[in-house]
């Protein structure tokens, strides 16, 4: 069955609406690849139709950054043409759309992974991850379908299924899907209440190939979906969010821990990671594919190779039960739970929001221009919180939540 | 027959080295349509293969422009964000491609006109016409032929057929293309050399509604195809090229003219222009079609409705030969003789390079953010030479070359 423009109109409407929350007068900026124009164009019309005063479009071209890679010269790879950077700066205090649905996944497969890794726009990036962090943005991330993405999940380019399914993740199938996302914010933010009470000192993951503890701030502060800008604004950052989340201290991550899905990283799937921490930084790496574009992404700068996100997805995830890997990060990181290299969120650690990068790193919030999630959850992995005095008390078993 | 990849890479090879000439170091800019992406990533490997430093590419989405338009507020429509002017400016003193050719130049057929005349972005023209007019740019201005074009040439979408002409005005039907170029820039060189001895005092057009005299500089300047900048780099700004153009003097133009040829303006088509002129000025505008396209430009500023440029093409014109009407300017400005009104260039007019805005108003060389070229000339329009004396000197007669 064919997509009806009705439902792809509904699904911008609720990126507009619940994801990035778009308010009269704001700017409102979107990055999509050249691929989504078509749908693009159905988010810019409910954009001003919530009365925006500008709406920004830069279409990004994969195809193109991959002929960079190919032919380009060493000295442009990753360049920022200053223009960018000041784009990503008139952002501040506005409403932006990162909206991503690779035109084709398997794109980069054949290409130098060092260089690839290097093509990325690390200032460009650097600006953006201070502005979430500092929540200086409503923002929304969501996919958009493209055949080679589709043909990547289902072996055919059957692009139709792949928005029903996401259309199914972000709960366009409820009747009133605003309502839904309302009381689906409020059931993540209780959890995230539960685990704020406990105050954990670590939490422990165990499973195949895993065991892992991740040492947590005295402050650090747990939250899900519902995230809110510096100075009160709602908006839900990942459509769909099934994650709660919060930043753990850089310096206290110890043991071993094996990814239980494959993720996509500047282009090329990357599967069977398996790292190693000690005193908070990575030490040792290995994977089935796709090893050089993590060890050139641990080698970005500081803040790379140490944890700047913890989060719990348990098995009532949308994502989860569709049952399929969709080899694309904002969905497989709601599918179960999982960890994020690279930079920190000072909102998710207590009295963080005024010091400098220095204070922060130094404080234990990992800096970098970087923040790459990677899955490590599962029906199979057991997650404990362990308090202060060294108890363990269990978070998640079989995929289902346990503290009441 | 389908065009081949070997020809479409010859095409940007051209465009890179003969229309740009993109040197080792530079920076190389290029703005195209989304549709255009597939050519771009050709062009793009070119622009490194001849040495480019950095490649920047801005996309720009005519169905977004078209959204805007329908549907933001009043405000927003011609709104230049800072970052565009600023990604302008940067390439002064580099490369840079406009790569035209509509996705669908029937798109904005049902659109309020005024407000399409409107969502023009100024501020961004307006520095680069500037730069052009300043020689601060190597640049190249062509078209990739896309479905909707072929559509509204053809009656049919038979792109392929509009790659073919668009090869043969390009002379890449030619054994060397590089060296076809030459000789043909040679033999304007030679007609520009002809009319800067003669000096003429002022232009005489008539033909079938058209009776038309357009004043010149003591000092303007012919020149043709190949041009020039400011620190002696050689390019060719319009593939094809077939005209020897000038600036003349702002305020000099009298009388009336019928345009011979539609015109694409905005994305409308416009259809049977006429204008009559009393002291350089347009004073009255008819047509029968896009007439408030039209009206809008010439409101726009002070230089608007004044000529900044004249130009002459006979019957040898590739363009002309191809017998149909391609709907872009570019072609179609190539295949008769044409006026702009609008923005004049210093490099034109002698002695002129170093005036301020004002001062080169004041010197008679039209000054506005706009400079929009339309079709005059044909086989039952001749034109004439005027000397000071007041004697006519033919220039074109039936379409062929007069002067020795």
């Amino acid at each position: 069955m064919a997509v009806s423009g009705e439902q792809l109109d509904a699904y911008a409407r609720l990126i507009v609406e619940v994801g990035c929350n778009v308010q009269p007068g704001q700017d409102f900026g979107i990055s999509a690849y050249v691929e989504h124009a078509p749908f693009v164009h159905r988010v810019v019309r409910e954009g001003y139709a919530a009365g925006a005063r500008h709406v920004d479009v830069l279409y990004v071209d994969e195809q193109l950054r991959k002929t960079v890679v190919e032919v380009g010269p060493d000295g442009d790879l990753g360049y920022t043409p200053p223009w960018l950077v000041e784009r990503r700066k008139a952002f501040d205090g506005q409403a932006y759309l990162l909206l991503r649905g690779h035109p084709d996944p398997t794109m980069f497969d054949d290409v130098d992974g060092e260089r690839l890794a290097r093509s990325r726009r690390q200032e460009e990036d650097a600006v953006w991850l201070r502005q979430v962090s500092d929540r200086r943005v409503n923002w929304a991330l969501v996919s958009c379908p493209t055949e080679g993405w589709a043909r990547t999940v289902f072996g055919e380019p059957d692009v139709d299924r792949l928005w029903e399914a996401v259309f199914r993740t972000v709960r366009l199938d409820e009747p009133d899907p605003v309502a839904a996302w309302r009381e689906h914010t409020d059931r993540l933010e209780q959890r995230s209440a539960l685990m704020n009470e406990r105050r954990f000192d670590a939490l422990r993951f165990r499973g195949p190939g895993t065991d892992l503890t991740v040492g947590l701030h005295p402050g650090s502060i747990w939250q899900g979906a519902r995230d809110v800008t510096a100075w009160g604004q709602e908006h839900v950052a990942n459509l769909p969010s099934e994650e709660i989340y919060t930043t753990p201290h850089a310096g206290r991550t110890e043991g071993r821990v094996r990814s239980t899905m494959p993720l996509v990283l500047s282009g090329r799937i990357v599967t069977g990671l398996e790292m190693r921490f000690e005193g908070g930084r990575v030490v040792e790496t290995r994977a089935d594919e796709g090893l050089e574009v993590v060890q050139a992404q641990l080698a970005t700068d500081e803040g790379a190779a140490m944890l700047g996100e913890v989060a719990l997805v348990d098995g009532t995830s949308r994502v989860g039960r569709e049952g399929f890997v969709f080899f694309d990060t904002l969905f497989d990181e709601n599918a179960t739970s999982h960890i994020a290299y690279g930079q920190g969120f000072t909102s998710s650690v207590e009295g963080t929001e005024e010091l400098s990068p220095e204070e922060l790193a130094d404080h234990g919030v990992s800096q970098s221009s970087l923040h790459t999630d990677f899955m490590i959850g599962g029906p199979a992995v057991e997650v404990d919180g362990l308090t202060a005095d060294g108890d363990a008390v269990p978070i998640l078993r079989d995929n289902a939540w346990q503290l009441g």
